[in-house]
C-alpha cells in the first residue's frame, strides 16, 4: 500500500524537502520574562495588546507574527498561496479572524496544541505534492482567553494544582517555500488519537504522553531510524510531570538509547514564575520552534530536531459527561 | 509562482484524480422523513443513537459512517492510511473520538460546515501528491449538540426566527483511493475568509452567501471554464435566502449564462417539515453528497457535480463581542 513517499504505517519523506525561510515568534510579557526572551521577534508588554478582549488580543498576536514573518522575505500576504492555521478557541477564532484580514487561501485546522506540528506536516506534504510553492505554516494561544473558555472565570483565581500547566500567550508562523536556503522539513510521522483513559482536566501532560511517545516509536520504527540520530526531539506541551511520564514510556516501548529529549513545556519558562508544571498551548511549542530552536538550528547548535507537538483534544463538555481526554501528537523532522 | 498543478490564484488540478469507492450516508429521523429518505444508508430511529448524550451520539454516527463506507470495500480501519474529519462540536469532540476508536492516522480539521469539501479538497491533494493510496474523508453534525452549544438550552424551546436554519442530523464519510472505478475529484478551489459584516446570528446563509459565491467565481476563473460546464452546482448549505443573496451575487459577478445551481440546504428538507430557511450544519451536504448526490452520479443522471461547501465559522465569544461572522467555502468537482 504504501507509496513512495510512506515509510511503514504512519511516515511520510519527502523527495524535495519544503525550506523554512522566514518564521517570528512573538510572545507575551510573561514568557518574555522567562530564559529565551532574547530569542524572540517581539514581547508584547500587556496582555490586551491594544485590543479591547483577550480574544482580539490572540488574533492580532497572529496576524502580525505571519505579516512579520512574511516581511522578513518582503513578502505580503498576496504572495502567498495557502495559509494553514489554528489554535485552541473554540472555532478557532484567532485563525479564521486572522485569515479574514491576510486574506490568504485557507485551510483551518483543529489539532489544539499539537497545531504547529499538523500545519508543518500538512504544508510539507501540499508542497512536495506539487500544489504550493509558498506556504505559511501558522499557531497561537493566549493564556487568558484560554483559561477563561477551559477552565473558570479568570477573575475568579481559582488556585491551580502542581499538575496543572501554564497556557502560553505566544504566536509562532513559518513561511515554508519549494526552494532557498534554511532548515529543511525532511520526514513527518501523523499521529493517532491515544487516550489511556486519564480524566483530570488539571493534569493534561500525562494525557498527552501516551499519544508522545507512540508517535516517537513510531517515528523512529518507520523510518528505521537509530534513536541517537536527532540532537533534539523535542515534545510541545507535556511540562514536567508529562515529560516524566514520556520518559517511563521510553523505557517501556524498548527506545535504547533513550533520545536526547527536552519538552517545550519544561524550557520556556524558569522555574521562579510560577508556572505550576509548566507551559502548554499551541503556542508554546510554536514560539520555542520560531524562537530559541530555529536559532540553534541557524547557529549551527543542533542541526537535526524533531518536534512532537502534543495535544489534548479536551472538551469541557465531554469531560463533564465522563469522557477520558483523547490526545494527539504529530512529529516533523526539521534539518538543516 | 504556480505549479503545474495549480491554477489562477486558488485552484488545483489532479494529475491522478483520487477515485471515490464508497460512501455512505447515515442521518437522524427528520433528515430521514424528508424528500431523500431513501438515498440515505441508515436512518437512525432517535437522535440519542443508543447513547447517553447527543454528543456520543453524533460521535457514533460519524464512526459507524466510516465503518460502513469501508465495509462496501470490505476494509477494516486498519487499511486505511488517513482520516481527515472535522464536525462543529467545540474541540471537534466527534471526529476526535471517531479517531479515537477507528486508531486511524488522523489529521483534525476545522471549517465548519464546509468541512466535507475541506477534508476532500485536502485528502485528494494527498493523495495526488503521492503520498497516500486510500484515505476516508468525513463529516457530521447532531442538530441538538449543535444547538444547545451554539444557542440556547434545547429544552428551553425557543422560537425560531424565519431566517433561522435547522442543523442536520447526519454524517458522511468518502473513501478516496488511488484506483479504481467510480467518480473522480478532478479539481478543487480553496477558499478565503470573506466577512461582508452580518452580525445575525439567526442568519447564517447570508453571512455565507458571499464566500460561496466568491469561491464560485474563484473556481470558473481559475480554469477558464463556462459556468455551465458542471450538471449541477450545489452550495452547503445556505438554505433560502442565503441561496436567493447568491444568486444575485452571481449576476453580480457576471456569471453568464448562471449555473445550474441549488443548495443543500434547500434540498434536504421538504417545505412542511418546519425548517424555516432550510437546513444547515457539517452533516447537511456531506449527506447530500453521499446520499442522493453521488447516486445521481452513478445512476447517469449527473456527470459533472460542483459541490461548494459553505461554512459560517461563527463564534457565541466573539459575536458577543460585537464581531461579525466569517464564512469560508471550499469547492471539489466530482466528475464520472
Amino acid at each position: 500500500m504504501a507509496s513512495g513517499k510512506k515509510r511503514g504505517k504512519q511516515t511520510v519523506v519527502f523527495d524535495n524537502p519544503p525550506v523554512l525561510t522566514a518564521w517570528s515568534a512573538v510572545v507575551g510579557p510573561k514568557e518574555g520574562d522567562g530564559p529565551w526572551g532574547k530569542d524572540f521577534d517581539f514581547i508584547i508588554d500587556d496582555y490586551m495588546f491594544g485590543e479591547k478582549t483577550w480574544e482580539k488580543a490572540e488574533t492580532k498576536m497572529l496576524r502580525e507574527t505571519i505579516k512579520l514573518t512574511l516581511s522578513k522575505r518582503f513578502f505580503t500576504p498576496e504572495d502567498v498561496e495557502l495559509l494553514l492555521a489554528g489554535d485552541l478557541l473554540n472555532q478557532t477564532v484567532s485563525s479564521n479572524f486572522a485569515a479574514r484580514e491576510l486574506q490568504i487561501p485557507y485551510l483551518g485546522l483543529y489539532g489544539a496544541c499539537s497545531t504547529m506540528a499538523e500545519s508543518l506536516v500538512t504544508g510539507s506534504m501540499l508542497m512536495d505534492g506539487g500544489f504550493f510553492e509558498r506556504v505559511v505554516a501558522a499557531s497561537c494561544s493566549h493564556h487568558y482567553a484560554s483559561y477563561r473558555q477551559y477552565r473558570f472565570p479568570t477573575e475568579q483565581g481559582v488556585q491551580s494544582t502542581p499538575s496543572t500547566q501554564w497556557t502560553a500567550t505566544a504566536a509562532g508562523a513559518i513561511l515554508l517555500e519549494a526552494g532557498g536556503t534554511g532548515p529543511r522539513v525532511t520526514s513527518a510521522t501523523i499521529g493517532k488519537v491515544i487516550d489511556m483513559g486519564q480524566t483530570d482536566m488539571a493534569d493534561m501532560g500525562c494525557a498527552m504522553a501516551p499519544a508522545a511517545a507512540d508517535t516517537i516509536k513510531t517515528h523512529f520504527d518507520d523510518l528505521g531510524r537509530s534513536t541517537d540520530y536527532y540532537d533534539l526531539v523535542v515534545t510541545g506541551d507535556l511540562a514536567k510531570i508529562g515529560m516524566a511520564a514520556a520518559e517511563q514510556l521510553f523505557i517501556r516501548d524498548g527506545l535504547v538509547p533513550k533520545p536526547n529529549y527536552s519538552d517545550c513545556g519544561v524550557l520556556l519558562y524558569d522555574e521562579t514564575q510560577g508556572v505550576d508544571a509548566g507551559g502548554s498551548g499551541c503556542g508554546c511549542c510554536a514560539a520555542m520552534l520560531c524562537g530559541p530552536l530555529l536559532k540553534k538550528i541557524v547557529n549551527g547548535d543542533i542541526s537535526k530536531l524533531l518536534l512532537v507537538a502534543t495535544g489534548a483534544l479536551m472538551s469541557p463538555t465531554t469531560s463533564f459527561q465522563g469522557e477520558s481526554i483523547p490526545a494527539i501528537a504529530h512529529a516533523v523532522a526539521i534539518e538543516m
